[in-house]
């Protein structure tokens, strides 16, 4: 049983978090750098962008966890610190200027950065930033949330309590979109704190395999990021038998994390850039699991449907075309559309083709915040759900300018 | 020695035309059917989208073009005739009231339609429009090109004269854009007719080879058409030796295509929804030519980049965040990126990180109409070049209300 409770990356037992503005952005209003901390070592493990451009801070972190370790996250935002001159330096250093501070190991810290690629980067924001970022750690997880944030709009958290061999654990998290998001193998930012006891080789199949059917299931615009992270710790002060090896524990662990992951997933979707609806849609009757998850992305990446969702149009012929081309094999003949929401469910297509539909009631369904689009292939067993939003003028003007 | 002259798909000997409104449309003023009629028979070969959803047309052209020989082309727009349930009865009962008015075989007619998916059509607007457009029949291409059109703003239209073997041959084009154009193997619509004398076999290798570098390489939207032809005639009344090997007159149609293929890919991608720039990524220092076509296309169809275009600002990283991210094998340490436009060059990124440049210079010279993405990958010889537009807020809006 996982349950649903308050306090984000915080709800664990050990773990302090803070978020400061140390000056990577000029505004002064919006905190641009983020820390979390265990006060114990933990087990840790992180999955990467597959871009063949990779920030800095992601071979630097990639080295740190070399040995399934870490004690602490850092994070700014406003700068990718990606394809610069001095990318693995300013990553290196910072790590370095944490770890003196809080009397750890610079191997035991975690680096990430999230912002414009190709900036130059100085250390000067760090060295000021770090100690007013160790002297602000503390019990609320809210300034860290919002100092990872970059054209996000809401702060993006979740923590859950399960229960494992009988002892309780927590499970905190939180995430940053809300554009480039596109995630393969790895995705955007999110970082995960546990109390569990659980090894690293443990801990990292659990990330490999939850991935799979939560962040990377999200797509906003198609463009992969060259920074996508996520990276979790587990310092085990719950005092749960130390899970190493698949059986009930784990499974507790996969359905605490798969809980927090597809939360955030939601999140990240629903927050997508200028969105003003979240996309879920729902592939069933599939031949294999990999058909599925290639039609449900599929469906939720394609342009014209996103813009078609804008206006709440069931124009349900993109759905078919979608599925049609994204790669999945697929019978089309068999294929059936269904448009649901809080307002109701609409069929639209069935064996391939148009049905009779209220356009009215169709307008309703798809003038809700959350629309599911439930596509059955009549062919198999294998589901899947990804999770995208709406194409908006919003989306145009953040990105016609995003740099200035 | 190609030449650009004028008179469309009507240039070429024995060729007429002909656009009128039979009613697929509701609006009266917008044609909606077109022909193009060779009074000879001729060799006809097609390419066909790779969707796994497919035009009912595309199924009946498939049939006709068996014996690589045809007469007439026919063209609705407003309705896709796709995913519906008597779409190949729609199609096939066309060529049949088409071929009997003109006195031809019915296997002899290529037929296609573009416009809304899933809706369901009638005959009626046939029946009344196919003789009147039988008696409008003319040498004026302007009618047919402008009845293709859905979402286009402009016709789009070309002819070339080419020699063949010392005898003077034209070649003529039309195409129809605008949105859901991602084309894969084969595109959206584009008619082209010559007078050359050349194999069905010969015909259909040099359009099977030529669409790999222009059509192919055009994307609007990330979205391959269900609906995607093109279907060229050669009626041979030039008089020439008739093509049926490779040799020297051989390469000289296909000089012809390519020159009728490309524009053709331009002003697609120019006019693309919404669009108000043309965008052209020219890839070299390729590895393989595949390596290019893939980084090209991969430029050209990012979707922030698109929008970064749109607001004219040199955010470079969104290009080498696609070139990484695109599947192309690229070492992205090697990667140079340079804008230019008739305002000038400017030089953004050398070996895969930032330079200095004058946004000034930068600004000017993504406010024009037509805007080179200049990407050298430093690994090789081979290049390649694909067409695509800015992404903006008219997309969004076209496509939020397509249907209604």
């Amino acid at each position: 049983m996982t349950e649903i409770i308050k306090g984000g990356v915080c709800a664990p037992k050990g773990y302090t978090a803070a978020g400061v503005h140390c000056g990577v952005r000029r505004n002064r209003s919006k905190r641009d750098l983020a820390l979390i901390y265990s006060e114990k070592t933990a087990s840790a493990a992180a999955v990467y962008t597959t871009n063949l451009v990779k920030g800095a801070p992601l071979a630097v972190t990639k080295k740190h966890l070399a040995d399934g370790r870490a004690r602490a996250i850092i994070c700014n935002s406003g700068n990718a610190n990606t394809c610069n001159a001095n990318g693995e330096y300013i990553a290196g250093e910072t790590c370095a200027l944490l770890a003196a501070g809080l009397g750890i190991a610079a191997e035991d810290v975690i680096v990430a950065s999230t912002g414009v690629i190709g900036q130059a980067m100085s250390m000067e924001p760090f060295e000021r930033g770090i100690p007013e970022l160790i002297k602000a750690l503390g019990t609320s997880s809210a300034p860290a949330a919002e100092a990872i944030m970059t054209t996000d709009t809401v702060a993006k958290e979740i923590a859950v309590e399960f229960d494992c061999g009988g002892v309780k654990c927590r499970m905190g998290g939180m995430a940053k979109g809300s554009g480039m998001i596109h995630p393969n193998m790895a995705t955007m930012l999110g970082f995960i704190t546990s109390d569990c006891a659980i090894s690293p080789e443990m801990l990292a199949m659990a990330l490999g395999e939850d991935v799979k059917s939560s962040f990377n299931m999200v797509t906003v615009d198609g463009d992969t990021s060259t920074n996508d992270m996520v990276a979790v710790l587990a310092n085990g002060l719950a005092g749960n038998a130390p899970i190493s090896a698949p059986g009930a524990d784990y499974e507790a662990f996969c359905e605490a994390l798969h809980t927090v992951t597809v939360y955030l997933s939601r999140r990240i979707a629903g927050d997508g850039e200028g969105a003003t609806k979240l996309l879920d849609c729902v592939v069933t009757g599939a031949k294999t699991l990999s058909d599925a998850r290639t039609a449900a992305r599929g469906v939720v990446g394609s342009t014209l449907l996103k813009a078609a969702m804008f206006g709440a149009d069931a124009n349900w012929g993109r759905v078919l075309c979608a599925v049609g081309y994204c790669g999945a094999d697929v019978d089309i003949g068999r294929v059936g559309v269904k448009f649901r929401s809080e307002a109701g469910e609409v069929e639209v297509c069935a064996n391939g083709a148009g049905v009779d539909f209220s356009e009215e009631l169709a307008a309703k369904v798809l003038g809700e915040d959350e629309v599911y689009i439930l596509v059955s292939l009549g062919d198999g067993d294998a589901s899947a759900e990804a999770w995208g939003c709406d194409l908006t003028y919003e989306y145009v003007k953040i990105n016609g300018d995003y740099r200035t």
